[in-house]
Parts: C-alpha cells; sequence; structure tokens
C-alpha cells in the first residue's frame, strides 16, 4: 500500500562515492550520498578504513533513514566508499545491499558499483563450479571472488584480470585498509568523476553534484578502462585495457533524466543539455499554443528551453506536493488517482482556457501521462500538447536501468497515432535521435541509445534477465 | 540536530478540513490535511464520529507519520475533521496537538482553529476565576470552555455567544456527534472555504488544493463573521455579528508565501497573484541582467512574473535535493553551511558568467538568503541582484503566524544599504506596500499588511506573547 | 494478536509515587515506577516541577518503554509524581494515562491515582451541568475540578472540599509548583506509604518496595483519611473526616495477589502473608501427596507455606520463559495452547510419576488453572490436587480492580464439585475466608473482602461501570 | 547505557532448530526459538525452504524483536531452520548472525550452529589461499566453504568430508532446497537431540524443552559423530568418524547452568541433576543457618536440593523484578548499584535477623555475586553463607562460551579466603569437582569442565580467540 514517488518512472540506477584520508571521512561520504540520492533510493551503505580494518553499515531505506549519528559514528576512519541503490520491488533485502564487504588472502576489500555485467551469470557459474559460495545476486561479490583468485601475484594484477573477465557497464569504487580504487568500463557506460579538496583529499562520485555539496573541485572523469589507485603515495593508474579498439558509450539517458540538472556527466552540464533538448523539441515539434509548462522537476530545463525557442512563455502549470514520499498510504480504492493528483496538481489559474504545451523527459507505460493530461483536461485546459524530450522507448536496457517488459512499454505497444489517442492529447512529439544528438552536442557518436534505437554496443552474454536469477533458481 | 526545511522561513500556522456524511469521512480527512500539510508540519490530527461517539487521533509529526491504515480503521464513522499545525520549537507536544475533544454537558464536542485569538488570556483568566480547569494553551480549549457555559439555553445559542466572546483572527472547524460547523472571525483573517462533492457530500477547508485531490467542487468561502451549520437537514448559517461594522483583514501574507499556489484563497488563485507580484515587482525595480531565476519553490511563480515584465529570460539556477527532509543530520561543525547548500545547489552551467536576478519570497532573519547569494557567487554569478516578492518585514504578526522576535527581524535591523551589504548583494528590491496592493488586485483596503504596515485592525488585548505562557507561569 | 502475560489473571490496578526536593527527582520516580510496574503495565506518566512550571510525560506502554533519557531530561526540577495504570483493552489510550495536569486559578496542579471513585459520575454529570467540560474519562480530572471551585478560598479548603466530596476507594498523590500532597480515602482500601531519603528527603509510593530501590526507609503509611502536604517547611497533615466513624476497608487482595511480596503493605510484610496463607491452606485442605510445587512467581510464597506445614517437599515444578513479553505472536491457531504452554512448562523429571499439589493465589475465568493442569498431566502427574490461597471470586470490585463480568467468574459459575471437574483435579481448596483473616493476622476485621464476601463497605453511588462510560454516551 | 540482564553472568551461547516436511514449518521454528531463547538473546533468524528456494530473514534482537507476523509470512515452504545467539558487545550486527544461506554448485544451503570450531583459523587461512572471500567472521561460512569444494562428488561426499576438516564443538543444523540436515562433533561438546511430531515429522532442537511447546515427542540425542540426514524418503544417518576412538566430552556446564531446568540434556532431566547438585553441596559444605534462599531463577533447583539434604527450609528471599529487560536505562551515576537492586530486591521480612544460605549457580567476576550480599545485610541478614553449585571457574571456554579473559575471573585472582573476604560473606562453599561428577551421575568422565580443570579433550589449534579476529587483522 506504499506508493512510489516514481511510480511510472525508469528506476534509477545507483550511485557511488568514495574519499581518501579525509579526517572526517564517513561523513562526508554520508553528504555525498545525500547529494547522490535521486540515483537509488531503495537502499544505502557506507564502508570507512582507519588503515587497520574496514567498517560497514548498510540497509534498505533512503540515506536518512539508514543512517544516523549513532551509525555513523561506528564508521571509524579516514577513508570511506558509499553506495546508493534502486531496487526491483519484491528483492528489496539488506541482502542485496551495497558496499559489498569481504576478507580474502590479501586482507579485507568493500567494493560498490553503478552498472550491469553482462557476463555475470557466466562468470558466477564457472566460479561455482571451482567451489566459490555466493551469499548475494550482487555483480559486486562476482568482482570480489575474481580478485581473490590465487594465481594474481599482487593486487595490480588482481585488478587488471578482473577488469578483462567482467563485460557490461560498471563504474565502480573499492576500499580496502589503505587504498581507495575507482574503475571504469572501457566502454564508458555509467559516469565517475574525480575530484579534489582542500589540503588535497581526492574524491570519486558518480556526479559531480556530490562535489558541490563538499566544496570539491572537479578534476577529470575517470577515464573509460582507466583504473585509478589512491593511496598515501598519490594517485597512478592502470590501463588493462590498452591498445584494445572498444567503442564509446555514454548512457544518453543520464542526460535525459537520471542525472542531476547541477552535474557535469560526461563533461557536460546536464542542466544546460537539457535546456537544448527542450530547444530543439520546439523546432521539431512546434505548435502554435498558450503557454508551456514542464512536469516538474523532471521536465523544468526542457520546457524553459521549448519556451526560449518557441517565444511562448513558460509557467508552473503543476504544483507539487513535496510530501509524498514512501510512507503516505493511499487509503481509497481509486488508490491511483489519487496518487497522481497527490504528487502534482494543476493550478487551475495558469491552465484555465489556455492551450497548453506540457513538457516531460520520458514516457514508459503512459499510466500517469494519461492521468496528467486528464488532471489538465479537468482544470480547463483547452487543448493539451505533449512533448517528450526523447526518443520512443523500445527496448530495453542490458547496462543497468531496470525498465519494464517492451511489452508494457507505451511506444512499443503504440503507433504514434495510438500513443495520441491513448494519453488523450492533441498532440504528441517525440525528440528525434538526430535531434537527441545534435542537441547533446555529440560529434560522432560516443553514447549508448540502445533503448531507442537497439543498438547494443557491449554484447550480452547473459540471456536471462540477471535480476530474475532470485526467483529461477536452478533446481 | 534536526534541521527545519524552513529554517529561515516564518512557521507556517495552521491548516484545518471538515466533512460531514460521506461513507470514507477519515480517509477523506486524511487526504485533504495531506493537501494541506503545507500549513503545519509539526502536528496532525483528525476526529471523526459515527452519529453516536466521536473517536480522536493526533500527534507530532506529518500526517504521514501520524496516521496508517490501522489508525484510520480506528476513527469510524461518516464526519469528521482533521488539523495540521505547527509549532514553536520545544513545545511540539501532543498536548497542544489538535483537534481539541470534550465532553460536556450537551455532549461531545471537538473544535480545531486557524489563528490566534487575541483576548485568550482574558478570557482564560475569568474562566479559571469561575472555576475552569485547563489541560493545555490552545485556543480550542477556552473555546469549549465558552461553549459549555450552562446559560446557554441551546448549542446555536452558545456558538453565537462564543463567538462575540473571542477576538482575533480564526477560522474553525467543530464536529458534535451528528453537526459540523464552521466559523470565521468577522475581519476574515484567515481563509475557510466551503465545497461540494458529488452526491452532495459538505466539505470545509482552508484552501481549495484540499478540494481538487478529492474532486470537490468549490463553492464559495465562508464568509467573514458567518457560522455554517451542516447535518443531516443541510445547511444554514448564523450570523453573530450581523450589523456590526467590522473591517476586512484578510492575510496578505497567505498570497505571498502561506498558501498552495494552485488554490483559490480570498476568492483569488494564488499563483496568478503571485506571477502579478513578479511582474510589479520588475516594474519597481528593474535591473540590467542576463537572467531570473527563482529560489525555489516559494519564488517560482513570481520569477515567472519577474521574467515575463521584464523580459529577461527565466531560468532553473538551483536544483532542489528534495530528500533534506526532518531526519536529515548535519554530521558537520560548518552545520550551517551544508544545511544551506544540501537543499538548494546553485546550476553552475546556468549561473557562471552571468549577472543573475534571484527572486524569493520574503526575508525573515536574512541569514539563508545570506549563504544562497554566497553559493550563487561560488557558481560563478557576476552580479547578484534580489528581489523580494513583498514589502520588509518589521514587525510582529498577532494574528496567528510565529515570526521571530522583531529583534532578530532583518529589516528592522538595518535600513536598505545595511541589508545590501549584509546579505552582499549588488542590488535589492523589496515589493512596495502600495505595489503589493495593487498587485494583488485589491479594490480598498481589505487586506490586514500589519507585519509590515504596523496597522493591526483588530486590537489585541492580550499583551503577551500568547505562546509564551508554557514558560511564564504566574507564581 | 498480542498476548497479555496475565491472561488469565484479574487485571493490576495502579502505582503511584511521589517525591519533594530531590535534585534528581524525576530520575527518582522513573525508578520508583520501575519498582512498581507490576501494579500497572498499560501505561506510564511522570510529572516534575521546577518551582515554577510543572512538566508532563506520559504515554501508553512500560515505564520502560515510555521513558528514555531524552524524556527524562525534558522533566526537569527538584519534585516529581508519577503513575503507572493498567487499562481495559481497547481504551489503551495517552487520554485516560495519568498523571492528569490542568491548570486552574491557583497555578498548575497534577494528580495521579489508584483506586476508583463510587460516585464519579454523580459528580461528573453535576459538574458538567455548571458548565465544565472534560477531556478524560480519568476520576483524576473530576478531582481537579472539584478543587478548581471557586468558593473555595485556600488550596487547603480546596483539599478539604474536595476529599468530602469524593467517595470510593483512593490513595493519590499531587503535585503544584512548590507542593507535594498524599490523600487517602479514610477507608483505606489502597495502600499509601511514606518514606524518606537522605538528606531529608520524603517520598510517597504505593509500596514499600520502591523504598528498598531506592535506599529510602520506610517512615509510616499515610492514615486512611489523611492528607499530607510536604512543602518548604516540611511536612503536615489534614484530617477532612476527623471524628467521623468510618471503617476500615483495606483490599485483602492486596496481600493474596497484587502487591509485591517484598514489600511492606497495610503495614504487614506481603511475603510472610502469603507463606502464613500457605500454611493455613494446608491446614484447611491437607491432602497425601508427593510434591508442593507453586504455579510461579504468584504461587511462590503460599507453596513454600503450605510445603512447611505439611511436611511435603516443595519442588519447582514449571519453568518459566521469561521472554514472552507483550510483543510475542502466537502464530498459530491453537493460539491459546501455545501461549500456556509457552509461559510455564511443566519439568517432567520433577512431575513425572508424582501426586502433585500445585498452589495458586487464585482463579478467575478457570481456562488458565484449566490448561495448567492439562500440562501437569500430560508430564506424567499421577494426581493433582489444587489449592488457592484465597476464597472463590464471587463477586465484582468497585474499589478499583478490573474483574470481568461475574457472570464470566468459574466460583459463581459453578459449585466445587463442577469445579473440581472443569479443571479436571484430583482435589480443590480453596482459603476459607476464617483462614484467610487467621492467616493475615487480622485482629477486627478491617479488611475489604467484597470480592469474595459481598460486603461493601463503601456505597456505590454509581450503578454502571465507570469504565463503560466511553461507550455508552448520552445521546 | 542499556544494562544487560546477564549482567554478571557467563554469555550464553546459541540454540538450533530444525523442522522438515511440517505444513507451518516457520510458525514451529519461531516457537521453538522462543523455547531456546535463554541460549542467545542477542540475534534471531531463521531459513525456510519451499521445496525450490530458501528464505531468510534474521537481525539482531530477541526473537519477539527479529520477527513479526510479517517477517514470518515472507518465509514459505514445509522446511525450516532457525537459530538464536549471544554475541559479545560491540560486535552484535548483522552480519554475524546466523543461519548463514549461500549458494553454491549444488544450489542452496543454509547453516546454523552451535560451538566453536577449534581450527578456524587454519581452515580459513587456508581457504583464503585457495582464493575463497569471506562475508562474516562465522564457522558457519567456513563450513558452507568446505562443503563447495568442487571435489566432492556427492552431497554426502561433502558432509563427510567437511565434517573430517573441522574440529571443536559443534552441533548444526543444515538446509538445503530439498533435505535437513543434523550434524554433531565426535566429541559430543554440545546437546543435540531429535524428536517427532504427530504425522511423523521430525524436528531437531539444542533442547527438548523446545519439543514440549511444539507437543513433540523426544527420540534421541543425536549422536557424537553423527549426521542425520532428513528428506522426503525418511531419515538415515552418516558417521564419519567411524571406528576412530575420540573422547567423550559433554559440556558439564549446560547442567549448571546454561540448559533449561525443564530439558533433557545429554540423556538427563537438567533440573534433577541441579537438585542434585544442591544436595551434594550440602553434603559438602554445611553450616548452621536458619533459611536456605537461591539467587531466582538460576540457584533454584540447588536451593531445594540444598534445603532438603539439610532440612534448612527453603525460602523465597528475593524477588525478581521481571521488567527489566534490555531497554531499563539507569539514569544515576550510582548505575551498578541500582542496577543489581532493581532485578532482585531482598524480603526484608524473610531475611531480618536470619542466618542465610544463598545458594547460585557460579561466579565470574564476582560484582554482582557482592552486591547481591550487600543488599542481604542491608536487608538485615545476621550472617551470609554462600553455596555455589560448581567449582571455581578458573581458565577458559574454546567451546563455544564467552568467558571473560581469565584474569578478570574471580577464582583465578582470589584464593578461598580472599574471596570470602571479596563478596564479605560469614562463608563460602563451591562444590568440588568430584561431587560435581558423582551429582551428575556420570559413570566415567564422558564431560568437558575444562573451565574448572583445564583438561581441554580436544586441541585447541587456533591460538587466538577466534572472536578476536574481527579486531586484529592481518596487515
Amino acid at each position: 500500500m506504499i506508493t512510489d514517488p516514481h511510480d511510472d518512472k525508469l528506476r534509477e540506477e545507483c550511485g557511488v562515492f568514495g574519499i581518501f584520508n579525509h579526517p572526517r571521512a564517513t561523513d562526508m561520504t554520508y553528504l555525498g550520498l545525500f547529494a547522490l540520492q535521486h540515483r537509488g533510493e531503495e537502499a544505502a551503505g557506507i564502508v570507512s578504513s582507519d588503515g587497520k580494518n574496514l567498517y560497514l553499515h548498510k540497509n534498505v531505506g533512503l540515506v536518512s533513514e539508514v543512517f544516523n549519528e549513532e551509525k555513523l559514528k561506528h564508521l571509524p576512519g579516514s577513508s570511506a566508499i558509499g553506495h546508493v541503490r534502486y531496487s526491483t520491488s519484491g528483492s528489496s533485502t539488506v541482502k542485496n545491499a551495497q558496499p559489498y564487504m569481504s576478507d580474502y588472502s590479501r586482507g579485507q576489500i568493500a567494493v560498490a558499483h553503478n552498472g550491469n555485467l553482462t557476463n555475470a551469470r557466466v562468470l558466477r557459474d564457472e566460479l561455482e563450479a571451482y567451489g566459490s559460495i555466493f551469499g548475494s545476486t550482487s555483480d559486486s561479490e562476482i568482482i570480489i571472488h575474481l580478485m581473490a583468485k590465487p594465481t594474481y601475484r599482487a593486487r595490480e594484477d588482481a585488478l587488471m584480470g578482473t577488469a578483462r573477465r567482467i563485460q557490461g557497464a560498471y563504474s565502480m569504487v573499492m576500499l580496502t585498509e589503505n587504498m581507495l580504487i575507482g574503475l571504469r568500463d572501457p566502454y564508458g557506460f555509467r559516469p565517475l568523476c574525480l575530484g579534489k579538496m582542500d589540503g588535497g583529499v581526492y574524491v570519486l562520485a558518480s556526479e559531480t553534484c556530490a562535489f558541490d555539496l563538499l566544496g570539491a573541485k572537479y578534476v577529470r572523469d575517470i577515464e573509460p578502462g582507466e583504473i585509478i589507485l589512491i593511496d598515501a603515495s598519490g594517485l597512478r593508474s592502470l590501463y588493462p585495457f590498452k591498445g584494445k579498439m572498444i567503442p564509446r558509450a555514454h548512457c544518453m539517458f543520464e542526460f535525459v533524466y537520471f542525472s542531476r540538472p547541477d552535474s557535469l556527466v560526461f563533461g557536460k552540464p546536464v542542466g544546460s543539455v537539457r535546456e537544448n533538448l527542450g530547444r530543439q523539441l520546439a523546432k521539431e515539434h512546434p505548435v502554435d499554443a498558450d503557454i508551456v509548462i514542464p512536469v516538474p522537476d523532471s521536465g523544468n530545463f526542457a520546457a524553459v528551453g521549448y519556451s526560449m525557442e518557441s517565444g511562448i512563455p513558460y509557467k508552473t502549470g503543476f504544483t507539487r506536493n513535496h510530501y509524498v514520499g514512501r510512507t503516505f498510504i493511499s487509503p481509497a480504492q481509486s488508490q491511483r488517482e489519487f496518487k497522481v493528483k497527490i504528487k502534482l496538481n494543476p493550478v487551475r489559474a495558469v491552465i484555465e482556457g489556455n492551450r497548453v504545451i506540457v513538457v516531460d523527459d520520458s514516457i514508459v507505460r503512459g499510466n500517469t501521462a494519461r492521468n496528467r493530461v486528464k488532471t489538465l483536461r479537468e482544470a480547463g485546459a483547452k487543448e493539451v500538447h505533449m512533448r517528450i524530450s526523447c526518443p520512443p522507448h523500445v527496448s530495453p536496457c542490458f547496462y543497468g536501468i531496470d525498465f519494464p517488459d517492451p511489452s508494457e512499454l507505451l511506444a512499443s505497444r503504440y503507433n504514434m497515432e495510438e500513443i495520441k489517442k491513448f494519453l488523450n492529447v492533441d498532440s504528441i512529439g517525440y525528440l528525434s535521435i538526430e535531434g537527441l544528438l545534435r542537441a547533446a552536442g555529440a560529434r560522432d557518436n560516443q553514447y549508448c541509445m540502445a533503448c531507442w534505437d537497439k543498438v547494443y554496443k557491449c554484447s550480452v552474454i547473459d540471456e536471462m534477465d540477471k535480476f530474475g536469477m532470485e526467483k529461477q533458481r536452478r533446481s
């Protein structure tokens, strides 16, 4: 009976953070995770190191629910990594929360990652055949098993070897007793940034908004295929894929929806990219109307862009109720309707009698969008024109985003005319793939847009949905 | 160590809701309070009636914290009233939560009110002298004592007599075993609206946004000085102040800050009024700049208005972190700085290199505003021009708003030049009193603007701050 | 689905505590309530005074659940009173928790009482007719209303007058800003003791076990009909019933079951009285058997006495599971059986093959006793002889004990032969009324034994069950 | 600031439970753990199997805190195992709670054990050298790693091989998708019993008191060195140590303190053994006195035995406060004193003027015992003679009991005369080793009494305290 604030949205993925040699490493990590909370609302965890031991606390819940002063106090030391994660409904257990921490022959290690290995199943079967046991279904545990292979002579060999065995999308932070490690897949699917605080303290984070909060300066992105090692002697890098020809595949959806607008992602300011998407959308799908309104907050920037390009005034057409959190219970049978209205209520005085362009970032199943349109019409909209700042979603993501089954995606079920009818809008306009690339300022195509164009740059070895493993156990 | 999301804001006041003869009265009241949550985040309560008995549950916390399915189930019946309230820090106890419920000679009665009686102390002393005992410092309890006087022959006499004894600002709902009552002071300080659901079910609420959620139609405001009685025989009114010449004194700050932009308040759409305030502000305080940004969400509408009037583009200059709730702990010494930055982070790509006009609804102590300016400058703003969509706050409110002591108000401590310096802005502009009236579309002055102009239309009999009573007990 | 650890037992009544002029008054009260917890498990509360104001915290739950360090810290001052209370199921709300605290013309006052007024209904109706309003159904509120009557010239008049108006059983503590008051009904139904700590600090408590914990010395009982006033000038007494001929009526069941065995009650050590009851029981109902076992812990002392008198060895025949608290859930359909067995498991090696005398303090409905016998037989008892250390319960208590309806009492439904059959015992023996008096060392009859002999020494004015008031409201 | 109800007691060890093919397997396991709660108060867990998957829930806390109806509902299936555990203070984390559950090449497996491997460190180092990673410091995880070795052809080989590799004390239950396994070390340190419910359902438990609650019949002990397999085809056994000469080493302290008196342990009724210990104690250490009192509840049976043998009357000398749980806060500086007195208060009427023999099961550090003596003297005891129903504790246990460091043990710090002085008793008497054996009915010495006689029958390979591993990690 608990509503999900992101109801008909794509599930977010994950966020990672790391810091080395700061007197209040755990506090900084807590704050960093707070800034990254939008990347994962279901579980949070921190591992700290005092140079001799690692200390872990993780649980399901928001960062503010998982941690309190007492818990933070029990994570001593001057280095730490942290993680926020989404979770598919039903499997929201502590068991799969991250970071994953382990002992092995070289001491202790903790791993937190963002992304999805596409050969996880193969690796796991192989490891089990050689006697490994698994306490979770997390990719992080696979990675530690690979690191622990007795054939590696040194930790750096283990890192290089492990990176070469795993495939798919990953941006990862690791912590040992005396080293912080960052690691990004050679395609560069997910972001991972390096920052620097006063006093030369290095931090790693999925997005730069975490740096802003801590007063850290953005230094650069961890390069695709780079392993960065941060310890008492400073910072150095390993390149396990040197000389390999591997295409870039930055997730375009980070720009469209996932990342925070105040972050730099893949070197670009997200908010500005979104404004450009709105401008491009106005060029591709102009319409004669009275006002442009965003679906807050995900459509805010694109709506501003649309307004600027079109010259049609930007208005605040919805009021957002900030109190609708995870504990809101909807006591009514007609639960869905209340849920949609309680979160966003149209401002009648703005809407009434007007031809309204409503800008949102994307449509998944379409039910929420349809209900929004209904509430706009009830508020007196003369016309409703929906504009979406990305192409239609038609295909699954194997690189870390938890889409619904393609058969549930609005755009794979219906053509444009049917979508218009389903949503009951006067017109519908999605951004084109070309327009998206142009607005994002892409030179040649360094992006993964598989959910729209079905081009999967990294091969998907596991046929089954990895997250289905818990249910379909071998007999 | 718990941060207040409204930190340097004025404390909100209260919200009331009532419904009569609906099969799911308690559920509707729960939803209604949800829509009114912004009017009081500290405590919530519902009293229901099944025609024979009243049932109460109230506690400190948000609506979603105070109630769950179990609690709602224990509030049976087809009529209910509800209340959300703010509370001065430290006295946030169940004791003063509302509704206040009592037995008296006529049966049971529950009262929930929004506002502040200005002769509470006098009434209380008088009642105590005649033997009354008080379990709370709530005005509601005084009202029930007055209603219980054995000299009244009938309930309607009691209501009329009570209304004539109390002074100050109040919008009130009452519930007896078989009647819902609404009551508004003759000045009309606080809003109170009548709505109607399908099937002829009447609802009362502080703001119409509660009606939108429930699908109720706005019928009209309860008139200043009107008592409305809703029971099985329908709806009728009493007018205890008929023939009396009492000035109107609608709280202007409801438009500026308190009410939700999607509500009709005093018959006007709040969002549109706010947009007008922004337009007027642009006329009074123009400045050559590159962008207009709001302090979200309270400055959103006024910033749109400023942008439209000035032609300077509207931009989303801050990202709001929606996860900063009451459980966020700030583990740092430099707590204040993190608090300011964690809630709103400037979008560097929008701000950098630009001359920025930042629009907010009001300034109280000025500390938060100063910190905002600091973060804008750190994000690269070339100039920062602050525009405030109301006049400078200089005087206390005795009608239900919990201002800090005048000696703490920025505008009563400093002149404009000093304020500019204190905030470190390139220019500062407050809306004028005349501009505010004009923008709000006021014909003659039906508004209370005492916090700005020190004109107190209803005499303040109690000299002491009523909310100080708990601390300064007579010896 | 929550089990009650006292399942088929009589509901306990209440416990009160007070302390004046101790630097850690609230802490001492917390500990005192802990020692009195057995008198009321459903709610707890403390009011403290710092000489100027009273501070209250109360809630449903055990003392350890209601209070924590934080809560205690918010109860400043050097005087305090406290209360633990039982509550009839379903009405376990904060509203009726005690102490009850109020403002009135003389300042602030808090009242906590143990007992039951027998003219509460009459007083309440009269007060309501004169305009009083009631926020609870507690006797304490009635008492404050009476105290607040404007006709009293001084506080002492108010106390004397109030004591003369109320009837029934009460042992009460009151706290004002600068005075601690103790008050006991002229019949002396419930205990109330005066103690003294080092430094001349006076304490009041229902039982002396609270003094033991604090290191206070027992001084004397508050006399029936005495009002004791403790303030900065020391200790003095008022005697509102001087010269009146009122019979003594100490509750005999305090000895049999309620009070802790380490307490002095009505001037006698409870444990020794219980041992005597067991000896007398052995004289009245001897039987040839192998072992004597108690139902722990309520039968422990009487079983020792029975063993000593009879010469039959005392054995520990049941193991008590101390973890069965209020949060134990019984997941089974056959819930009752698990509940009985999980609390007390027979020790087979002690029971098997033996003729067993099992000693308990009382039987109410008989279901738990029957189940105990069943488990003893399953554990191999050859014979089971039940001995009860009081007479059969046949009549309700109007003086503060929450009996089930007489129609549910085993002894009012069945004669001895039928009881034997119902319980499936080889013999049953209840202590006689004469034996009980003799064993308790009563000279002439100063005791109330109405639940056994139907002699109600104080007239019962309210016909209805006072605790039924909440449900049967006047229309 | 939270008191431990077992303060100066030895930490309890663990309890295990298992059930196969019962329609309400999880509920039965919950009840079974409730009966075994005394063996471990710090954490609890259940794993269930529905034939295809295993489901786990575990957490720190009492059984009643860890589970509720909701949690039990999420553990479906007809087989289950459960565990209760103690935990050294500070390391009370979910990570080390049991059962431990894992995936490996043969599917899923869960393990819960009671005891302590004495070669855990060696095994762990070896496993890590071969690439294993460890998520906990639990012995259970080592066992699963051993089971997962790819060299075993079948599950039975894995079980036999694993049993032969591990050393020390263990009584263990395992659950796979379709089999329940019980396993006991060849020394027989810890108890493990087989029971049978109606319908032929088999259950395993540490103590038979769990069977009593469920209505299961005790069948027999799992033999030392036996592996019992329970699946759809019934029950069969493996004997990995067949032909090996391994001495018996039943933990004598199970009789003295750990086990519940209503349990059969090592085939003997615990309560009867304890009574015999008391009789023997009276023979070895007679003294002229007036009364014998137990320290409840651990001294109850021995005190009865002492009384019977000596002819000195048994009395209930202490009242136990059952409300002193883990949430009791002691607000006083003089915390220790309140803690001792709040838990057990002497019954003055029993103690005063008497020469008192007080019987307890054991003394560890001696602080609590000393405080008890002090309270007896304050209650008026003329003489205090302490009798302890086991020999003096002088040496650590490596087989699963968490003793304090030997340097903190009273009997290893002082000789008898000094102990007498330290405790301030008139005489002190410990049971002799020979007397203990005789009273326990031991033919030849099948018992481990290493904590008293320093004879360690199973070699202790790990030099370091296993539970210190978390702190002293290799660098």
